[in-house]
């Protein structure tokens, strides 16, 4: 039997919440087990780089990563967003070690082809090096990624963190049972948007395929459905979806998603 | 026989200039064995400081790290230069990864305690983890340190980089023969600081004595070398002092400190 996996994803709504934050630290490093944390940025990188005068591009509603960007999101998610976790956790006897895709070569990409928008220096995950990974999970260490990789010729890349969570979890499925943990701000997936109490327990793609004609998932949850399941079909055990709260292990309202 | 191990320090000076980085990183991948780089951090935080309103504030003439300074320092030395460094790096075949103190609880400090001055947040390092450091040596990974420890009670502090080098090296020699390179801009320890050309190839206990005697070492010289003495009395097998280009196999001319 495979040993077990779990791979938390938090967004930025946590990190810019230093009490949540903190609440998050403590529940995460109380989960039993092997584990990778997996941290976005948020708006800390646009206000950090606003102060440099540095503007965030948007072409066609999409964020554009120019060469004065992507060193705001190295400074901002690599530097202080990372190191500030990794400090945490290492004062909660958890063996934090905060990587970037670069680091370790851990996860190569590639830069996003210009179709009809250059997105600039944004990766397309590629390559993750479960070698490397599982050197420092049997180490008993507890990798924190923030949301950079690299192609392996030297360039960051901006790169998703949703994306990053799930391929991981793919790419170690081969040797560990893997949970996916996806934290974001609401309960889990909702019936209602607007009920936090109406979370649907449980998903499988039967279900998913009756909520998707009921035309009953928000707009915002699809995509993130559809990681889910691209997950699963790759290998993925289990993907849970709800909020921090959800890695206690008294708290059982989120939605658990399988295939 | 222990294995031999390379420790690098590389100051501001080569940080801050584009071409002579990228020529070190060359070498540096070049060199054969199991190696640590250790980099500071130079100009660029305060570059980034001021631009983000931030000014360093000097105490009789020395640098104090308040809250911000420190958070300067976390995005510029942790972040931007340190990921860089690793990207390149890895585009070297040179499995890189960036590390704090605080990563891998590499390396604990204590804050400096206030007396005359209070240096801020910065840290005067207490505890090396060779066990941490070990498995990832062993595993084949490089690791690259950037000027940041922790205090492992979640703070991070500035620890100065020539002290990170020098406490690596002591930890590190129970389990290896290790070399310490501290690559500055000159090439070497000079007779006459004027004359590049000067440079006393081989030091040990009783010519730095005569030195001292003579009062033939320059001023900022004087602390290097102190430091050099304490890592090869605490079982650094030897210390080199010269620009980067001693990392070359056929470069010679740099300063070797034995005991």
């Amino acid at each position: 039997m495979k040993p077990m996996l779990s791979i938390v994803k938090i967004g930025g709504n946590i990190i810019e919440n230093d009490v949540e934050l903190a609440q998050f630290l403590t529940l995460f490093s109380e989960l039993p087990g092997t584990k990778i944390l997996v941290h976005g940025g948020g708006k800390k990188a646009t206000a950090i780089g606003e102060r440099l005068g540095i503007r965030s591009t948007l072409v066609q509603g999409r964020r554009i990563t120019d060469a004065k960007s992507l060193e705001v999101a190295v400074m901002v998610y690599g530097g202080m967003v990372n190191k500030k976790i990794v400090a945490s956790l290492q004062a909660h006897s958890c063996n934090a070690i905060g990587l970037s895709g670069a680091d370790a070569g851990s996860i190569r990409s590639v830069k996003r082809p210009v179709r009809e928008i250059d997105f600039g220096f944004v990766g397309d995950v590629d390559h993750v090096n479960t070698q490397s990974l599982t050197t420092l999970l049997q180490a008993g260490l507890v990798p924190v990624f923030c949301a950079l990789t690299h192609d392996g010729k030297g360039q960051l890349l901006n790169t998703n963190a949703d994306t990053i969570a799930s391929e991981l979890a793919i790419a170690l499925s081969k040797e560990f049972t893997t949970t996916l943990y996806y934290c974001f701000e609401k309960p889990g997936v909702l019936k209602d948007v607007q009920q936090d109490d109406s979370v649907i327990t449980h998903i499988d793609k039967e279900i998913y395929h009756r909520l998707l004609k009921e035309k009953s998932i928000a707009d915002g949850m699809l995509p993130k459905l559809e990681n889910c399941f691209h997950a699963l079909d790759n290998g993925v055990e289990k993907v849970c979806v709800g909020n921090t709260r959800m890695l206690h292990p008294d708290h059982h309202l989120y939605t658990t998603i399988t295939l």
